[in-house]
């Protein structure tokens, strides 16, 4: 899989708003992906975090890992997000992270299966909002990849 | 309610990612809020619109709909989302919109009783993601306001 530097600046390059929001890859590995942001171009009326930012970072997440691990298997296909949900659970007043975590081989397996064969497929899976070490909120969506 | 240009000038100050995204305020009542942007600063390695940028025009329609009709009811409150889902159904190629409308009276009646008695009260809303005069995706969210 590529390193955290080079899929900051492949989002920086392809996703303007990552670069708006000074998005930064923390970790990215085949399993997971953390990408955090800073308050500042994030902050809404109440100097805490605006909640599209916490989504807009969560998907981030959720993309980028189904991306670039699918990438790094070989695949050239597409992914998109086709629906998600968002829970914020408490107001964020710096730094934030969003986690999203797929160890499930088996789901992965399936998924990449279906690619192959269908080129088409779904997975769904989830993000984890965090701020100062403690789950602020959370995402589960639904991504979609088409083989090109 | 404030006029159009007022609420954009307000989002631009207090929620600098709505100035990022270009949003613009283009038409705003006590029972609606349209917002746009341009594709230019919201695309994404498709070169359509991010997924994260759709999801947060939807929040900030929903937000400046309930944040603005409380003010114009003489309410001094807080108001932040508590949870939405987002479908996205179609790829966006240009200037896309979120429009939230909330035209039920009874409800909105139930929600500022609550809030004027228990000085915190939630609603449920909903706002259509718009291209071409098409809807291309869908949001459900609940707000929480908390009187200050």
């Amino acid at each position: 899989m590529n390193d955290a530097r080079s899929i900051q600046q492949y989002l920086y390059e392809h996703i303007p708003l990552s670069r708006a929001m000074g998005v930064e890859v923390v970790e990215a590995a085949p399993d997971r992906v953390r990408l955090s942001a800073p308050l500042a171009p994030n902050i809404n009326h109440r100097e805490t975090v605006f909640g599209g930012s916490a989504s807009a970072l969560c998907i981030l997440s959720a993309w980028a890992l189904i991306h670039f691990r699918l990438q790094s298997e070989g695949f050239v296909s597409r992914v998109v997000i086709q629906n998600n949900t968002m829970t914020y659970d408490k107001p964020i007043l710096s730094t934030f992270e969003a986690n999203c975590i797929l160890d499930d081989q088996a789901k992965w397996k399936k998924f990449v299966n279906t690619l192959s064969k269908k080129r088409k497929s779904r997975v769904s899976l989830s993000s984890s909002l965090e701020y100062g070490g403690e789950k602020v909120g959370s995402f589960e969506g639904t991504l979609v990849a088409i083989i090109m």
